[in-house]
């Protein structure tokens, strides 16, 4: 098959990187441009010294237009704001576009404008982008040109209650995520916060009621359930390198018992390769899902609170950023979905 | 100050050691005794060879009527279902005993074997048994001779929510806390679930809607609340040697403001000196406490949902075991409470 | 091509699972069995719950007869003083042997004897077994039947001083080497000393002067010199799970530039894919190789006192272990050298 | 005993928050002024939220004149170069100082600029300046007015080889120190370099044969061999917050044993509280000395080779700077050694 030409826009933070590492395993993608802003004509493996001997190329700093001139796929990893400038009709006219930042995640601009702070400037490709959740819209990433790739947060939140919301099994208005993040999530900016020996040894909650993967979560979650939701979600920095653990917590809508929720689950998920359902009394850990595209979701229902807690574990960098744009990006091209990513995961890495 | 005499049974775990730690700097105390059934006759410095040069005694294994001939005071770090046959009356009429595990510390035996599956064999001590949460019952510690302390995530959860319960501030049947724990927390024991390779770089929980201090946690709460109260608590197993983090939700039961929180949080806390309310916007992180008896806590209300967030963090170790053991000593000798524990949190250890 | 079939014996230890992560994504080979003495009868994804959805293999605790008449390729991964009963002749004339452990190593029996404690039981397999050091005996690893996959310190420290001492160029009777490596090399056992917070936010020595890796080393590059080394290998327990880093000091044997030692290397390393060679001024990282092939390798001269110092790091269970046993594999079978093994490495993993 | 008044100038590093951990249980001292050029203004607290309700200092930034006029002891945690200007003669007639940084340390000004890169400005002071190693130079610390408070790296290596250069045990051109440090030896500034992600499971060496604690061993054990030592000395990044390992290896001057180098170390350190000479066989583990005073040295001899490899462990931070700063004082001052130091070792901290 014919290789088709890839660029990744901000390539030179943590899912860029990681983007990078996945697409050279992938047997149909040329990578023929990394862009920075902050390493312009710096050679990339002298910043990411792992891709040594297996990058040859130096980082550029062309804009949105030109690139789209030379690719068939743009990868853009750059913070809110800037995305939605660039990806503008006469992008989308030339290439297919994967935007893992948030601009095009958040279907209602006056939302992403209240919670991000900044003006959305591409309301036309936000009609247009579709919300790259795999296992949730795969059809219409299919046809997509854009795609807005889910937050990591976001990615396991979803994908851990979206059938027992979809299915009306739990009370909507109950729902509390606390989730655990590994500090890979925070990006690679040099920061006090994020030294290593403020990091280490310690858990902390941050953006208490106030993180912007809130809307997103809630917008998807309000389409499975047909009305609005509002919920609670408490990210936490955890020290570690990689991973998302989220826990759910929900009072079920009725006096249901384990197979009943199983069956939805099974309902939604079954032939889902990358979603793995956990045996009942197991529960994800992160170590177990590392360097792969595999959300695990293990649930039990506490009897004496008829609360449902489903927890779901993902590698924050694969299937929350660049392993989850790569399968968007094989849906979009018709490839095998699974193409690139059809890897084990790497335990105790 | 002529010193008393102590014992710490079942020294040879990390929270009998700790206990030896701070001890070792208190004026009043002589250790005469640690007593282990695993390791008798070794060393105590062997063992714990950061104890070189500070400890010469060698582990014994004398039982606790013998001990109590010797000793003011008796420690004991021991699993649960054993001090229950030992702490007897006889015992107690010779020395006060101060017990870190969970056997005096639920009051009802019938839900302490329920959750424990095993049976209680000392009613009477039980009766007399004070639960001790310091910053609590304060009054009733002062005049024990036995003291159930606390466990760590029940310290850290009872304390960050023992003010909204008792103002009547939340609803009682909302309550989900969410707690993260390192890895002392699992003991000493060799065992392939807390080898370092199967613990670093991962996080899970564990014990989910089953764990022990789920019914330590409720009594404490129902006292509190003047009626019984059902929550749902989950542990998780974080990557880092100590600290707990508890990020507890409760559905606000009016409709109140930071301020009317902040309040009740100052009627029952602003004079114990090892509670620290963070100010508005702030919350705690465990590497803030490390190896002290302080607990940090910090809240906000989620407007959205109505919902107040209490965030808690502890030394598991020190203020979720031995240090507490130690403050109680302090009070039931009529030591100022803060004698050997009045150091700053390490930082970056 | 058609598949070959593979044994994996001993596969519930940490190179044993690499072993199957690696050769999960290998297009020629089929792991038709998994051997454990102790989870005999167990799901192999139940113990390594990465491997969910991936295997579905049960552990089995077949003989190494019974597999040869099964298998073309049987990877043995035991502790010392098993696999030298039981690699026969009669075993080889059946199938190809990769031993990961160290049996068929020390060429001399004696040496083997003294510094492992045990009986070797093997001298004619061990007449016949390869030095599986695939970048040295690239030849004869192509028409062995038995190979000695390398140890994870030795692989990286021969591979770090190999062209200085093949070409002379210091004095071999100076070497120390001061390497450093994460806890998954102590294996994958219950036992206090490797526990969590035993390991974490520590270093230390341990088996100084007497690790069983000195004799390895030793014998290839005595046989590189032309002459007996003794030299000094002082092994650390480092707080991470993989990867080991080879500090190395040698005095120079004349009065050398940084220049003529760079083209000692790419004499030997010039046209070898998983070398490579960083530039001056650069060292390796162990984080840099992680869950790949490739040794990086760095040296600078201190010129003060006219020593080399030389340092090395690998990813201990890939190039130290799993993958180099699939390269050597690879290399037997006529494969390419690289297949299942061209990763990029994963970065903050 | 009447407090003295003590300043801590640049208070804001690891080293200097650790000062104020340590002083604030230090029966003789008031901390009077925290001094910080980049958080002038701020709440010491609010910096190191470790001390809230310890401290209520907010950090000011008065020149070394003025804090001179008003404090007893001025502890300097400053980069290198600026004490240089700041000690003067007429700050020395007012108050003692104690510098944690690296402007005292060299007696040879040329040695310093050579290797520092900048100017020295303070001869004279540098003059009557004494090198704080507390076990080697007690006698002429306690009449001192300035102390150089030794490094890190410096303190471990130095104590751990002392004996054997002094009593001409070993060849001291053959000297190997291979170092090993946690991250806080790095501090705090914002840097990728020390982010939590680049350095977490990871090892690396760097500045090797360059760093500047090179010069400041080599001065300390030339004095104690009687005549010029250069030494290779390579310190590495290890993944742990705090602790320095330093593996030290060096050639025997004649075939000694055991004993005989045993005997060398208690004939300097046997009355020294602080130095634990561990038992044949046994060697340090940083997690065996944290957040104490402690040096654990272990060592053997490699018949082999006739090499001794001698092992030191200290916390860097208080041993190897805060902690040791506080033991000179207590000298200058004529209080017990031991005052506010007297603390076990924090186990798995």
């Amino acid at each position: 098959m014919e290789k088709i030409k890839a660029c990744i826009v901000g390539a030179t933070g943590y899912a860029g990187q990681e983007l990078y590492r996945i697409l050279y395993s992938h047997p149909y993608v040329d990578i023929i441009k990394v862009t920075s802003v902050s390493y312009t004509g710096k050679k990339y493996s002298d910043i990411y010294q792992n891709l040594n001997n297996i990058s040859e190329l130096d980082c550029t700093n062309e804009d949105m237009e030109t690139l789209a001139n030379l690719a068939d796929v743009i990868f853009v990893a750059l913070p809110h704001g800037i995305a939605s400038k660039n990806v503008t009709k006469s992008v989308l006219d030339k290439c297919k576009v994967i935007d893992l930042g948030a601009d095009f995640r958040i279907k209602d601009k006056n939302v992403y404008e209240e919670w991000y702070k900044v003006e959305h400037f591409g309301e036309d490709a936000l009609k247009e982008a579709v919300y790259g959740l795999c296992e949730i819209h795969y059809d219409e990433i299919k046809k997509a040109r854009l795609v807005a790739n889910p937050g990591c947060y976001t990615t396991c939140s979803i994908l851990s209650l979206y059938p027992l919301v979809k299915e009306g099994l739990i009370d909507v208005n109950s729902i509390v995520i606390d989730a655990k993040s590994g500090v890979t999530g925070a990006g690679r900016k040099a920061d006090v916060g994020t030294l290593y020996c403020e990091c280490n040894e310690s858990i902390k909650a941050y953006k208490v009621a106030s993180h912007r993967h809130t809307p997103e979560i809630e917008q998807e979650l309000s389409y499975a359930a047909g009305k609005e939701i509002k919920l609670i979600f408490t990210p936490h920095l955890t020290p570690m390198n990689r991973g998302i653990l989220a826990t759910c917590y929900a009072k079920l809508s009725g006096d249901y018992d384990y197979d009943k929720l199983r069956r939805a689950y099974l309902k939604y998920y079954q032939d889902k390769k990358y979603i793995r359902l956990l045996k009942e009394g197991l529960f994800p850990e992160t170590n177990k899902v590392k360097a792969s595209e595999y959300i695990d979701i293990g649930f039990t229902i506490d009897k004496r609170t008829n609360t449902v807690i489903v927890i779901g574990a993902i590698d924050n960098l694969v299937k929350g950023a660049a392993g989850q744009a790569v399968q968007n990006m094989n849906l979009m091209f018709g490839y095998d979905e699974t193409t690139a990513l059809d890897f084990a995961p790497v335990y105790v890495a």
